[in-house]
């Protein structure tokens, strides 16, 4: 058991702005992550191949995860359609995404917030009657594209309906990738408050350069389950160039540094990252791949 | 007063391995940078202009400082002769670096890690004969390229000799970007332990993608005083392409969405950041810079 786990989303948000990539690379780009040891891997979502067409393949995906029996798949889904098209698909780790904005929850599944909410009892019961497992996603946990700042308060409300909805464990995103580390403490501390007992785990975007401090502020205030993708992979669609995910590899540095156990190799990372940034025809956006990786003499040396 | 107080290193850290700028293209950065409301400007240092041909005009870009009277400039040094052109440039306030390691004190000024040390009371007798104040950046303070790792205990023990010998403040300095936070904490905390009265700043570099973690951390344990360059100015000399300084954007946005006062506009210093961007002829490495800035509704959208 890793003193923290580290769920990888590359093949899922990754990979979900870009242009689609074969299945077959998909696979491949999965096989590397395997190798780093990582134990769960987010490997798509279920949602309208029209909105996101690079994960139109989720079935075909998801077909094909037996070929590796020791990890842990899940895939997101953002609404009831998509949940069953999952449960068929023989996913059984699904992650519900539910904003906490209205703006962004109108924007991107035609409905407010708290219809959004509403939906996690009745996606938790057909989850669990397929023998599965429901992790529910705040979205939008601090800032929003449309609403400006997201109150914490919300956030916790969201939380708190969950769990009594049924959802077996929580995760917070910082889907824009605004947070900073005061606030990051702030959200979860309120959400650890009303559910104080649930798994939860954080996500988060290193767009303004914070994911990493908010990352060890998260770890500080007790969470122990961290998404992130290989090479940095996933930017934001309406700022070209910006940053994606925080990068698997420096989340990896971070803990094992200090000593803190994840079960993930930061060699295999690297070579996962250049495998990744080779499909989808861009460069990774971590600076420890820039470097070389970890500190080596030969390719290291004085910038006083 | 600020709440914490950021010294802007681009002039010097940034530019020092880059190709030689003209003065006035410094000056120009320097002027942009006062924009900001920065009220420390490490501007140049006074080494060999052989070892770094991108500052040799240290002493024409010392003659102009007095366009700016509201600021506080500094220069670095790293021995005897530099201490003597500096404070004969009109310069008073020095940073006199000291690494932690035998390897790179030699392979960087000749001598080792205790002769440097050695030199710290001649110096600040120096520049305190002077009118002058004296810091000890404590550079290599967690990774040698050449050593291996330093240990803490040898950072607290240069510590305590800085402060006997003169110093008025002091920083450590992750010269080569390996630090993360829990090593952070480790030397920041040994050092207080030795040096409990001083002004402790520190000094990062983002090479490993740790920078702003380690920053954070160190203002949890009681860091008040922060090194960084606008843009993510300054790599490693070899390995090309790695991150530099920590970016000035990125800490004060971490700092300022977390309503702790830096007097720094972000801006201003995303302006800063593109000019030098053009002056040196390369991208800024900041994901802020990318992002295009704070989040504004009308460049970000959904990266659910």
């Amino acid at each position: 058991m890793s003193a923290v786990e580290i769920r990888e989303v590359g093949p899922r948000d990754g990979l979900q702005i870009e242009d689609p990539i074969p299945t077959e690379a998909k696979l491949e780009f999965i096989d590397a992550l395997v190798a780093t040891g990582v134990g769960r891997i987010e490997v798509t979502s279920f949602v309208s191949p029209r909105a996101v067409p690079a994960l139109a393949d989720a079935e075909a995906v998801a077909a094909q995860l037996d070929r590796w029996p020791g990890v842990e798949f899940s895939a997101l889904v953002a609404g009831r359609g998509g949940v069953g098209r999952a449960l068929r698909a023989g996913v059984r780790r699904l992650e519900y995404v539910v904003s906490a904005s209205d703006g962004h929850s109108i924007a991107n599944v035609g409905r407010d917030s708290a219809a959004s909410v509403a939906l996690i009892a009745p996606i938790a019961e057909q989850v669990h009657a397929a023998g599965g497992t429901l992790e529910v996603i705040i979205a939008i946990a601090f800032d929003c594209p449309f609403d400006g700042r997201t109150p914490p308060q919300r956030v916790a409300e969201i939380a708190a309906q969950a769990m009594a909805s049924g959802a077996d464990s929580l995760a917070i995103a910082d889907t824009v990738g605004t947070a900073s580390p005061m606030r990051t403490a702030e959200v979860i501390d309120r959400v650890r408050a009303v559910a104080p007992a649930t798994e939860l785990g954080i996500h988060l975007h290193n767009t303004r350069g914070q994911g990493l401090a908010n990352a060890w502020t998260a770890y500080e205030h007790g969470v122990r389950r961290f998404d992130s993708a290989a090479g940095g992979l996933g930017g934001c669609p309406f700022a070209p160039g910006a940053s994606g995910n925080i990068a698997t590899e420096e989340l990896v540095y971070m803990f094992s540094d200090g000593g803190i156990d994840t079960g993930i190799d930061i060699d295999r990372t690297l070579d996962a990252a250049r495998l990744v940034s080779r499909l989808v025809g861009k460069p990774a956006a971590s600076n420890l791949l820039a470097a070389g990786g970890r500190l080596r003499p030969s390719n290291e040396g004085d910038n006083r």
